[in-house]
């Protein structure tokens, strides 16, 4: 009988390789992958000692069932907790954990493992790359956002004073475990924003995945085998983007459609996650990316159309006039965005689009046409 | 006339490449090299916009040369200083530079220059490696140490409460000047500590170079050309280890020798400088190694006394009695090194030695063996 419940869950999982050579990983997606969590760790980390980062919030609804997993495989564990939200992702938290791995005693060999979501999994790969120049790093996502988005690609960081993620490091997980079960007690609002970036992947280069999207969406968010499906999808065109690209050098910038105006609205509101989300301004900044590529005229309203139809169809929202509050003027974004990393000397970076699925990296857009399009959608 | 002094300049430089694929990078050697820095960083980071880190000390003698060099060369760049001292690679300054270097509206393509030494070499490669996920950097090292040591392999990094250099990143600099002519206005007991990493080349792998300096040392501590000889020869073999294991998972330990004591005896001594700096515990940690190895049978009291001798010549501290002040138990020691990051699971690792040039790699070393050996080398 127990062989049977074990082929049955193993039928359930699906895996995601990305190939890095030396610094290859895989993604094990499936309900339920986390209650394996101690035999999948052990089974990478052989004899490692562990710290475990999580979240206030996660650490209530999961950190007992995964202690006790991580028990059962003999995997001894220290527990360390940071409060939840964005502010976590600042220095202090940063020499605070590193002060804490160290004072577990955790040696080269160990490891430290991120369980929560993408402030925790942020945060902690930070930490992960930077005690003792670098020790094992696992990732065990517990948002829709963390496992289709953050914790693939290895790039990990904190916030600065001058915005988000501006101090990090690339590296690596040895493994993530992502459970599409824990979703279900994830808030609808927290979902849909994770599946800003599902919807991102098929918008940047996959036509077919977003037309699959615009016809199963219901599943994905009810949690059927849809939703196993869109994760692995998602992570498998994330995988493949930084496999061939790990450092951000070129293709990989195809990632931050939608990202660059999201992140300055995120900013334009100082982070207040009542009125923004991270997935929310990615949503309203794929749909200005759109609509900046119809104002150069590389697609047609048409094609505007049936994106803002489907990210409005799952409750997201699509406009600058959809956020709650004032927004500062056009100069405050176009400041913000001077800042922002994906700036190289000068001329702005921007993800444009020719159609669904064909999202392409524009090095030398105008600032003085962004600025312009930035007053128009801030006043109509 | 010109091209005679710049020919004759020319002639005077030496040039080690460190060979690490798309990451190599060239240190250049020679009295008078940082007067073309400006032309030099120009030349591998073309167009690029500066951050120069730079310790007060260092300021005060560098800072203005330095910095006409760059304006020389048309390059744009903001001075950020620091205090003198080790207590500068601390997380408040790490955070300080990183804000600083992010207030200056540095981009990706722009560089971090280190102006000093190890201190301001390791600080400022950590923030280079952290600053928008990786920065590009050029070391210019002041002192001795820096030049044959810390500005040689991209170990970058600060200090936490639980011990040295255990928060960091590797981190490779894209150009490396170091200046010999500097060397003149360094403090001679700054000047043998850096020394002591130079005898450790000769004495990890390299027999006839330690026979070199058995004989030149003196033309080395005057100035002459063999002082730059003796800084390529060591940037070269520090350059061969790393590019063999970039990232220390073997042979880049052997550097290491007389690193494990050293660092213990620094903290033992709560980094007191007065008391011991890095160097003058290296020469110590050196000696102990090889009487640790002539201990376990490995080599004989002739090989001991050579080694003594010559470091006893040039001036360096070779045995415990000669720190100033009481000394913690050996089991203050153990717990250090129990906490060192050249442990891996309990067992310790030590770089012993079969000989002069024959150092190696051993893991496996019994704890109780080495307790052993310091009660004895504290109470004798």
């Amino acid at each position: 009988m127990e062989a049977n419940v074990a082929d049955a869950a193993e039928a359930e999982r699906t895996q995601v390789k990305v190939d890095l050579g030396a610094r290859s990983y895989d993604i094990k997606i499936g309900r339920g992958v986390m209650d394996a969590a101690g035999a999948e760790i052990a089974a990478v980390l052989p004899g490692a000692r562990l710290a475990v980062v999580v979240d206030e919030t996660v650490a209530k609804l999961h950190q007992k069932a995964f202690s006790e997993s991580l028990n059962a495989a003999g995997l001894e564990h220290t527990v360390l907790t940071v409060p939840s939200g964005e502010s976590s992702k600042c220095f202090r938290e940063f020499e605070r954990l590193c002060d804490e791995v160290l004072a577990a005693r955790l040696e080269r060999g160990d490891g430290i493992v991120a369980l929560g979501g993408g402030v925790v999994g942020d945060l902690t790969g930070f930490v992960a790359s930077a005690v003792r120049r670098g020790m094992s790093f696992v990732q065990v996502p517990t948002t829709l956002l963390a496992q289709v988005d953050s914790s693939v690609g290895g790039k990990t960081g904190i916030n600065a004073r001058h915005g988000k993620n501006l101090i990090g490091a690339f590296h690596q997980p040895a493994l993530v475990l992502a459970d599409t079960a824990i979703l279900d007690t994830l808030p609808i609002r927290d979902f849909r924003a994770g599946y800003a970036e599902v919807a991102k992947y098929g918008l940047l280069g996959d036509e077919p995945f977003f037309r699959w999207l615009e016809a199963n969406w219901k599943a994905v968010f009810a949690g059927g085998p849809e939703r196993d499906q869109a994760v692995a999808r998602s992570c498998q065109a994330k995988a493949d983007v930084v496999a061939a690209d790990e450092l951000e050098a070129g293709r990989r910038a195809l990632l931050n459609l939608g990202h660059t105006f999201g992140h300055a609205l995120e900013a334009a509101v100082s982070y207040e996650t009542e009125r923004v989300v991270h997935g929310e301004g990615v949503s309203i900044g794929m749909m200005l990316a759109h609509e900046f590529s119809e104002k150069l005229q590389l697609i047609d309203e048409v094609t505007v159309a049936r994106v803002q139809k489907h990210l409005t169809d799952v409750g997201l929202p699509v406009s600058l006039k959809d956020v709650p509050g004032q927004l500062p003027p056009a100069e405050t974004f176009m400041d913000i965005i001077a800042q922002d990393k994906k700036v190289s000397r000068g001329a702005l970076t921007f993800i444009l689009t020719r159609g669904v699925g064909e999202a392409f990296v524009e090095k030398g857009v105008d600032p003085a046409l962004v600025s312009d399009f930035l007053k128009e959608k801030l006043e109509t």
